[in-house]
C-alpha cells in the first residue's frame, strides 16, 4: 500500500509543478495537495481496480483528479467565510500560509484542473465521459456541495438523526462513492452499484469516526483542533445519541462494509485490509 | 439578438431551477447567473455558428456553460478575500445579498454543474470531449485563474504594458476566445485558431475599455462602482498611457477585430453587427 500512496503522491506532485503555470496560486495548490493526507479517495479507486486483477497504471491520473477535488473542497472549507480554520493535517490551512485570495484561486484551479487530468488521459472517450459523469455528479450540487450546504444549514438549525444522515450521505459520501463507481464502470459495470453503495457505507463509517474523534482525540494526533464541532455547534452523531452509541453505530457499519466486500465477486483482501485501516485510524 | 439572449436566459434559469437541489445555493446561483449581463461569451459562441449556416440550438448549452464560468469567476472574484466588491451590474453581489459561505458555494457549483451541462450534452462524445478541453483550458491555472493571479500580484507591483497585455490576454482573453474556439471545433476546424485569435483581440479591447468605463463612467450606468482600479492601485491602460493613448489603442484593436472577421469565410454580417454593439457599450 505504501508502495502506492508514494506513486499517487509523486504522480500529483508532477501534475502541478509541470502541468500549470508557476506562481503563488501553484505554490499553495502544490502545498495544500501535498499536505499529506491518508488519500483514501484515490487508493479505493486503484484497489478496487487491483481486486479485479486489473492494472491500474493507465488509471492512475482518475485517482488524482478525485484527491485533487478532495484538497479544493478542503482549502474553500477552511476559509474564514466558511469554518475559519486555523490548521489542517498539522499544518497551517492554505489560507493561514498563504492568503484568503490566493486560496480562493487555489480551490478553483483545483476543481478545474482535476477535469483537465481527466481530458487529458489516454483511454477511450466514452469511459472518459463516464468517468467525468460519475465523478462530476458526485462533486456538485448533487453531491459534495450540497452536503456542504446542508451541513452549513444546520449549524443554525438542530438535525434529527435522518437530516444528520442526509447531509453526510452528500458531503462526505458522495466523493467516497466515486472512486468505488468509477472502478466499477472501468472494469466491472455489472457491479457498480454495489461498489457505489459500498461506498456510501463506508463514507458514513468514516464521518461517524471524525465525529467521535473531534470529542476523543488531541490536537496533535489529529492534526487540527478537536471541539471545533462543538464550537460550530455542528449536530454530530456523538451530539445526537452520545459517544457509547456512535461507537456501536460506527461498527455496525464497518461490519456492513466487510460484509458488502464479500458480497462481491473480486480478490477480497486488498478492501479487507484497507477497510481495515480506516477502522484504526487514529486522525 | 434579442430573441436569442430570451432563449440564453431562459435556458439559463432553467438548468439552475431543474437539474440541482434546492437551498440556498442554487439561489445563489441563480441571483448571480440571471442578474443580468450582456451574455457576450454565449453571444459569441452562438453567432459564430449562425456565420457558418449552423443550427445553434443543439449547442445553446455550451453556450450557457461558458455563461456559467464567467459568472463564478464574477462571484469569486467580488469576495471580500479578493477585490471586496459590493455592486455589480446594479444589484448587491452575491456575498452582500446571500453571505460570504453561500457565495463561495455558489461560484464552486457553478463552476462544477458547467461541467455537467456539457456531459449532458446530445452530441458525440468525440466533440463533446473536444470543447471541454477548449473550455477548461480556458478557465483554469493555463487561462484565466492564471489572469486572477497575475492580475492580483500587479496590484501590489507596478506592471508595463507588456505585463499588462499578459493579465489581460489571461484573465478576459481566454473566455472570450473560448467561444469562438469552440464554434470552430464544431463546423469549422480549419478556422479554429483564426477564430481564437479574434477572441484575443476583442477580449483585449473589450479590457480596455473597461479600464476606460472606470474613470469615465458613473456607478449607475455602469451597475458597479467607478474608480475601483484607482482604489484597489491596479495598473490598468488608463494608467500606463493615458486616456487619449487608451481610447485610440481601445479603437485600433475594434479595427483590427473588424479586419480579422472579414478574413474569415463566413457570413460576415452578425459578427460585426456584435463587434458593432460591443465597441459602443457603457456598462
Amino acid at each position: 500500500m505504501e508502495t502506492i500512496i508514494k506513486e499517487i503522491n509523486d504522480r500529483l506532485e508532477k501534475i502541478i509543478t509541470t502541468t500549470i503555470k508557476k506562481g503563488d496560486v501553484q505554490d499553495a495548490m502544490l502545498y495544500s495537495v501535498m499536505a499529506g493526507g491518508k488519500r483514501l479517495r484515490p487508493l479505493l479507486l486503484i484497489n478496487t481496480l487491483r481486486s479485479y486483477g486489473v492494472d491500474y497504471h493507465p488509471y492512475l491520473d482518475a485517482a488524482c483528479a478525485i484527491e485533487m477535488i478532495h484538497t479544493y473542497s478542503l482549502i474553500h472549507d477552511d476559509l474564514p467565510g466558511m469554518d475559519n480554520d486555523d490548521l489542517r493535517r498539522g499544518k497551517p490551512t492554505c489560507h493561514k500560509q498563504f492568503d484568503e485570495a490566493t486560496a480562493i484561486l487555489a480551490g478553483d484551479a483545483l476543481l478545474n484542473e482535476s477535469m483537465n487530468v481527466i481530458l487529458r488521459m489516454n483511454i477511450n472517450n466514452d469511459l472518459k465521459i463516464h468517468l467525468l459523469q460519475i465523478l462530476y455528479k458526485a462533486s456538485g450540487m448533487n453531491g459534495m456541495i450540497y452536503g456542504q450546504q446542508q451541513d452549513m444549514y444546520f449549524e443554525k438549525h438542530q438535525a434529527t438523526l435522518e437530516e444528520l444522515q442526509d447531509i453526510h450521505h452528500y458531503k462526505t459520501g458522495c466523493l467516497i462513492a466515486a472512486p468505488l463507481a468509477m472502478a466499477g464502470a472501468i472494469c466491472a459495470p455489472a457491479d457498480q452499484e454495489k461498489l457505489s453503495d459500498l461506498g456510501f457505507t463506508l463514507g458514513l463509517a468514516f464521518q461517524i469516526q471524525d465525529d467521535i474523534l473531534d470529542v476523543t482525540s488531541d490536537t496533535e494526533t489529529l492534526g487540527k483542533p478537536v471541539g471545533s464541532d462543538i464550537e460550530n455547534h455542528k449536530s454530530t452523531y456523538v451530539s445526537l445519541l452520545g459517544i457509547e452509541k456512535a461507537r456501536a453505530y460506527e461498527e455496525q457499519l464497518f461490519q456492513s462494509c466487510l460484509e458488502k466486500v464479500y458480497g462481491l465477486t473480486f480478490n477480497h483482501g486488498l478492501m479487507i485490509e484497507m477497510i481495515n485501516k480506516v477502522m484504526k485510524r487514529v486522525n
